[in-house]
């Protein structure tokens, strides 16, 4: 970033001016500059904000970056800057902080600010990828007995520090939901209406429990700005709001696709992830996947004898089982997508079995003519060429009902087919494919085989 | 949906009374619902609704569906729907209807409501994936010289019909913006106060050729509820609004996902998607890798006299390909994913190249070692061991590097890495692991492949 020397050189030679410099630039871009510089001249550029500037930014940083920093500046500082953060982010920090600082630190917080270290010890029983680890309590609430200008009355006054006030929620004395207005139609409405008139009753909501994924498709496709949290009595626990639930389709995206590249999910950007993060995330996997093919190399074992008489037959093993292992991997890639995105269930398997069945015909068929025509003009015989055509058919069927068939299993287990639909697809294809195809060409090619063992026996 | 047999028997005995039964419901559920029906019933019960009740659902249709409707009930009916909908969501179904049926769709709209098909034919002119195709032309503006009670006022006034009204946009006389405020700015700040207190002048804006995607990460970014389009003389040409954003996000995951399972993406659900879709969707790029796995096969018969001496050589063939291709794939996904998010560009090739050979070495051992322990286990001898070792080591530091490059070379000459990367991969991946294999069996194997040959020889 253009800015890190200018930064650098303020803070040396005028340290009073950094705030104003500083003033102009967004959150998220500051607290990118911030990771730029190293940690002790990113505590002075925080030192020189006023906690309730220094919060928006600390609540962007990466979870190492806070880290460093609650090292640099002290508990005591931090529980101050700490304070104006949002209740959401404010129990994500001191949860991701190793234990014995995270604690030390709500003890300052309970100190500074009893209010906000109530708000992270009610919102850190909820787990992070939960509709209650994704909300804040940080909303505006209001009884009935109100009129509309009451109400934006209200929001004037409180609306500093609630995270949304374009949803205002309706309670009864137990706290429980009654139902929501928007400030759009608070705005519209006569200031002299009563709120019960403009109340909307019929109020989309979801459990603290709710998985963050689930919330976040919620939210996309009906196009909420904010979501309400009901425990089962329907008790107002939290609000969720749009920009985080930006941020969680933003990572779940990023999981699946690691996921089916049979990484295990990254957090951190490339540049950032440490070299043995890496190698843990990778290796897992890579080791399982390599264990399963061993069964490769067992089954072509099986076929010595063939493929000693005819070494041909060997060179067509890769193509043949990658036609298998593509086949299901589209399979599995839309399935898994289906699945994740709620168009398909796992109880739709007798739906999905035919059209896959079909499509793997068709598909076979097409591979088959290809394959065929190259056979033939690699000089192989009509035998050959037999072999190649019907085992491609019966490899793409095979690939595209197991790429298929195998995440609805595995979700019906109660297992994510994303993590393991890949390493069993690819394997288990490879595997299967090896034996379609020697079976075939054990009665296709009897002839041919039992010629060149002859000839091997009596040479 | 159980809602169907109901709204059946409704339609059949008393279609009055639908309206009060479909009032309660949210359009996203309401289009749904309209999707399970035949064409005739839905075409009654949109017919039941009123024009502005029947837009936001209309617009949530799918364009099959869409299309259908509009053959069912007439041009004129529809018009009077349209002239309702969202100008965004207008556009795009004018888009997608075949040409003469939305050439007449407008040039009805344009007698029922002028003003509506203006802004179609100001929307029509930007790509439909783009920041133009995207924005909305239902925002509310204003000029400076007001103070914050005006701006409220004119928000009372016309935001019946913005898309947002949480934003307004201050332009000047040429329609330049000045700056935008939000109106939880003007609730907080006090009535009397000039606008150009309150104004916030620098702002966060795209043009109308911008990239959804790049839009998406923006707003995502900076947690933005809205982002103006500005066009190259900073005229204000249009607001894009979360909803549409992360429709957006979705929509493009979807992509990538399908693309890194190497079927060309496919817009509709998979229960909605037709058998020839998808049979078009998948042949292609199973073709594309089909054809290029034909390279195995050449190279392996270039190993003719070699495999035919040793065929055990060719039981491995599999195992150590799929090593390559693994490896060679999770390394693609990481950079595939760090080049979408923004976090690598291609100039960092020499960054990211000395990561890969580091992580290519360690997974390679790691994998080597479980390799030779089968190998041994399998009872080969130790020269065997040596060469799948070996092979492993230099197969899998060969997948990081060419999973990791390709994708980096792709998007510098200007290709979708996601859409190219895999084919390429994995029959480059393949016939290099191929190439490897045999050239250090030949070396550590020679006096074995040696003295096979000549036993078959004299044999």
């Amino acid at each position: 970033m253009a800015m890190v020397p200018e930064v650098r050189q303020l803070l040396q030679e005028d340290p009073g001016q950094l705030g104003a410099l500083l003033e102009e630039i967004h959150e998220e871009d500051l607290a990118d500059l911030l990771t730029l510089l190293d940690d002790t001249e990113a505590a002075q550029v925080l030192k020189s904000l006023k906690a309730e500037d220094a919060a928006p930014v600390f609540e962007r940083l990466d979870e190492e970056t806070q880290e460093a920093l609650v090292e640099e500046m002290g508990v005591e500082q931090i529980a101050s800057i700490v304070s104006e953060m949002a209740a959401d982010e404010r129990t994500d920090l001191i949860e991701a902080l190793p234990e014995p600082v995270g604690d030390t630190l709500l003890e300052t917080l309970e100190k500074v600010d009893p209010e906000a270290a109530a708000e992270v010890e009610e919102l850190a029983r909820w787990p992070e990828d939960s509709a209650g680890g994704l909300m804040t309590t940080d909303y505006i609430s209001v009884r009935l007995d109100l009129r509309v200008s009451d109400v934006i009355e209200r929001i004037r006054a409180v609306g500093e520090d609630a995270e949304t006030v374009y949803y205002v929620y309706v309670v009864d004395a137990d706290h429980c939901l009654l139902g929501v207005v928007s400030l759009r139609d608070l705005l519209l409405a006569s200031p002299t209406e009563e709120l019960s008139e403009v109340l909307t009753e019929k109020v989309f909501s979801v459990g603290p429990e709710t998985d963050q994924e689930e919330v976040a498709r919620a939210m996309a496709k009906y196009d909420f700005l904010a979501l309400p949290v009901l425990s089962a009595d329907r008790k107002l626990l939290g609000v969720i709001t749009v920009d985080d639930v930006m941020d969680v389709l933003t990572q779940e995206q990023t999981e699946d696709v690691q996921r089916l590249g049979a990484v295990e999910p990254i957090e951190e950007s490339y540049f950032r992830t440490g070299f043995w993060t890496f190698i843990q995330k990778r290796a897992f996997w890579l080791a399982v996947l390599f264990v399963g093919e061993f069964f490769t190399g067992s089954v072509l074992r099986r076929y010595d004898h063939v493929i000693a008489a005819v070494s041909t037959l060997s060179y067509y093993v890769p193509l043949l089982i990658s036609a298998g292992g593509n086949s299901g991997s589209q399979s599995s890639t839309l399935i898994i997508r289906g699945l994740a995105m709620g168009d398909i269930r796992p109880g739709d398997w007798w739906r999905v079995l035919p059209r896959e069945l079909a499509q793997g015909l068709v598909l076979g068929l097409i591979l088959a003519t290809i394959g065929m025509v190259r056979v033939w003009a690699w000089g192989d015989s009509l035998p050959f060429v037999l072999t190649i055509g019907a085992t491609l058919v019966v490899i793409v069927i095979m690939g595209c009902v197991v790429g298929a068939m195998l995440p609805l299993l595995l979700r019906r287990v109660g297992l994510d087919p994303a993590t393991s639909s890949t390493p069993f697809i690819a394997s288990l294809v490879d595997v299967l494919g090896i034996v379609v195809y020697f079976s075939l060409a054990r009665v296709l090619l009897a002839d041919v085989i039992e010629a060149a063992m002859k000839q091997q026996g009596g040479g």
